[in-house]
């Protein structure tokens, strides 16, 4: 939208909207101010990031008029999704000490590395400091929660060990596609992030901006089965989920537990 | 799922998986053969291209068992998609001509540029002869069209001017979320790339490899408002955005008509 939006303005700028209602109408919904200003909009990345649980809330959130959206990471240069697709990244945590919005993309292993990684937990920190949306998708929460910003908040996160995950910072696991308690907003698994993220929108900019960007999606989905949660997948299936997941995360969640509780 | 899958496979291999059937259920889930074999799976990606449109197609036909998938671009290195995020490409599309599944995903004017580009035309139709799944996401499916694959065919695309569009390259616009013509796919706009890959996932690996899938994306979509088309969003706002497409596509459109008239 933002390219398109400024031909459009420029466009009217240029007729005489007063005698057309319509169009004067179009353009309130455009230039409307949301509910709180935004100006920067920063996901983090890291090799191992899910790929669609940062693309998915980037390419929805750089919608947001007058924000500017980018990636950050701990170092310039090009970052390997989990999808095995390098990015290229013009923007390190070390520059900057100020975002409106940070979401948290999740991963596998690495992420779980991550919520070790004291630099990384402490920039965080930093930026929650004055952020308006400190958002987390998937198993991004478990990098939030390091940090200890979670503690006694009501989130979700990755269906996997989702409880067991967040109980392990002190948040509260609550079942939700996405859930908001004041400023932090965490969603449950890769495709959840794209909700939140609309739902984002929705709270800064109302339900007509929200359809915009819905329609430059043509987001309408239509699933081929209903299925996509643990309790909706056939039980077969989800058993073997998640001891997949389990064999390659388990034992390194176990250290990280045990390390927790010496701590 | 792949790196997981492998662990998976390899630690049951060293059991006596013969006393567990529930673990050799899995296992048949696993190792089941597609309905055909599928061994390379290549998005195209060119600047400009619709992050969505490529991203979430490339994660899931990527958990397709023992296919390679990849992206293609014309020249090896940094593709800048209309996020204005940039993406490694190693392959090029001088080097593969042979692919089971090939990806064509879509995009604003760029998208408009390259069906006229008579070397990716040759190209997509040197893939298509030997393809098991041609398929399109959103505007993508306006190069397929253009390269006469299209005729006479089903097919959607983006809600955008969808059926001038597909009539423009001789087919038949079908008001679906993704329609299937023979080996032809298309989907609608963006997100629809993800409900048509699943859909292919399912073609080739049946019910339950597709839940798998969609438990690992956690997909049980849930749009803040039933939107995401033409006639479902707010008269108004659907107008908008046609209006603003408009502005940037319809005088490139309009000069394309003339000089396939023309033709």
């Amino acid at each position: 939208m933002p390219l398109i939006l400024v031909c459009y303005i420029n466009a009217y700028a240029q007729t005489n909207i007063e005698n057309d209602n319509r169009h004067q109408e179009m353009m309130n919904i455009i230039l409307q101010k949301p509910k709180t200003d935004i100006k920067t909009i920063g996901v983090l990345v890291y090799d191992g990031f899910n790929n669609l649980d940062a693309m998915g809330p980037f390419q929805i959130l750089k919608q947001m008029s007058g924000a500017k959206t980018f990636l950050i990471a701990k170092n310039r240069g090009l970052v390997k999704n989990n999808s095995g697709v390098s990015i290229q990244v013009d923007t390190t945590t070390s520059e900057v000490d100020n975002l409106d919005i940070i979401v948290i993309p999740g991963g596998a292993l690495e992420t779980l590395l991550l919520t070790k990684d004291t630099l990384i937990l402490n920039w965080i920190k930093l930026i929650d400091k004055k952020s308006k949306y400190t958002t987390s998708v998937c198993t991004g929460a478990w990098i939030l929660g390091a940090t200890g910003l979670l503690k006694n908040k009501s989130a979700t996160t990755n269906w996997y060990r989702a409880n067991e995950m967040l109980a392990l910072y002190g948040a509260n696991f609550k079942e939700d596609r996405w859930v908001k308690d004041g400023k932090y907003w965490t969603s449950a698994g890769v495709t959840a992030g794209m909700d939140m993220s609309l739902a984002i929108i929705d709270d800064l900019m109302g339900r007509q901006y929200t359809e915009a960007i819905m329609l430059d999606l043509e987001y309408n989905p239509k699933p081929p089965y209903i299925a996509g949660t643990p309790k909706t997948t056939d039980p077969l299936v989800a058993d073997m989920m998640k001891e997949m997941y389990d064999m390659v995360m388990l034992p390194m969640i176990k250290k990280e537990k045990l390390r927790l509780i010496n701590k």
